[in-house]
């Protein structure tokens, strides 16, 4: 599998492809639907720009690194094998009945086109129909990354369930903050060593065994107080609501 | 204000002390309602240890650590100047009538006896009831925290609840992926480059400018699938919330 085609050219695309070449791998091919995508990403690769999934050449594997809502329109318009998407929430069973060997390569991380990654530390979850594409696939994701899992489609929705409360969530949790502080001329950047204790505590405990704070004190004293303090509704929602489970969960 | 007097030998107390004789001062005695944990911290910060509040001697400064809501009843049966309390959530009015010079010093940080703390990284927040204690007082923070500054009650309970949203309610946002990645028989640390990648990026921007997941794309095709599978009701009714903020935030 040294011949790869990208069909997408956004930030999945981008970085799989940046590190594809990087490990020695061929980009042969970079489709998108706006052919100034696909030039743009088919220079930083190297490699020739379609717009036309008809123009699509023999490649040893295809990498289909689109929106999930497109998904499945454009690979009713190919015709080819060794097949991939890199959805975390579309199961392998959109690929069924129409290819051979097909499966899926789901780098776990919240990709931004400006920002640098190292693929290397970067979750690959990798699903396939049959063994030996299983194993292809596998050889490939153990070369982009120290960290090449194999994972069902049920366990990858739920991974991504996690992601969405561990990632997307929490920084909601750092914007309300932010909202917070600001509004009272107070440096945000005064939470960051809260932070990183917090962070530092995960990578060695369960997250619920090292919860503090007034929920998990259950100081409803002082929980009526912020509640009261806090002017936006929806942040006071949020934080009743968390507050809650929190105090449950440690009953 | 080299002699100190520590009233309180729980995790504030614990940590303020040993970064006071650390620094060169001098802990003269400390309190607590339970003997023997007064002897425990006095022991390891190589003082006198009461557990009756007619006991205390002449010091330059005590510091009250003790929790919220016996604050108000330790202080009423002390007879003291030079007083500060620890605490985020009480303002320095506690104090009024009875004291010459009284303020606060608030170590902004999740406090846990077992675990080492750099003092150094810690914001500490000072407010004082007159101008030369609060530069006494500051500089007491400076010598322990590189990160001193003056912060008056309304600011310092505003920062608390900052500090909810980001610390205890993020912890509570881990500990339910963890929930949900454990059922699924997913190891959570597969988690941990992306949260990693999380808190890296708030040290540089505002915590908004860097959003991503289905909430911010609007995806409510995912959303609603997600919370299909979310089995939990609470999980359920905070992932709807929570997404619900961030939709309303881009829009």
């Amino acid at each position: 599998m040294k011949n790869i085609t990208l069909i997408g050219s956004g930030n999945v695309a981008t970085h799989l492809g940046l590190s594809l070449i990087n490990k020695g791998y061929k980009i042969k091919q970079v489709w998108s639907k706006e052919q100034k995508n696909a030039d743009l990403l088919a220079k930083k690769v190297n490699s020739e720009s379609i717009n036309n999934l008809n123009l699509i050449k023999d490649a040893d594997l295809y990498i289909v690194a689109v929106k999930d809502d497109v998904l499945e329109s454009v690979i009713k318009h190919v015709d080819i094998n060794n097949i991939v998407h890199t959805s975390a929430s579309k199961g392998i069973e959109i690929f069924k009945k129409k290819f051979k060997n097909y499966g899926v390569l789901y780098p776990l991380q919240t990709f931004n086109k400006e920002i640098d990654l190292d693929f290397s530390e970067i979750p690959i979850c990798i699903e396939a129909n049959n063994d030996l594409f299983e194993r292809k696939l596998l050889t490939l994701g153990n070369t982009l990354s120290n960290k090449a899992i194999i994972m069902n489609s049920e366990q990858r929705k739920q991974l991504h369930i996690g992601a969405v409360f561990a990632c997307n969530f929490t920084t909601e949790m750092f914007s309300i903050a932010y909202t917070i502080l600001t509004k009272s001329n107070i440096d945000f950047k005064l939470l960051l060593p809260l932070i990183n204790q917090t962070v530092k505590k995960i990578k060695t405990n369960k997250p619920s065994d090292f919860q503090t704070g007034p929920a998990k004190r259950k100081d409803q004293k002082i929980i009526d107080d912020h509640i009261n303090q806090i002017s936006n509704n929806q942040q006071k929602e949020i934080y009743k609501l968390i507050s809650d489970s929190i105090i449950k969960n440690y009953d």
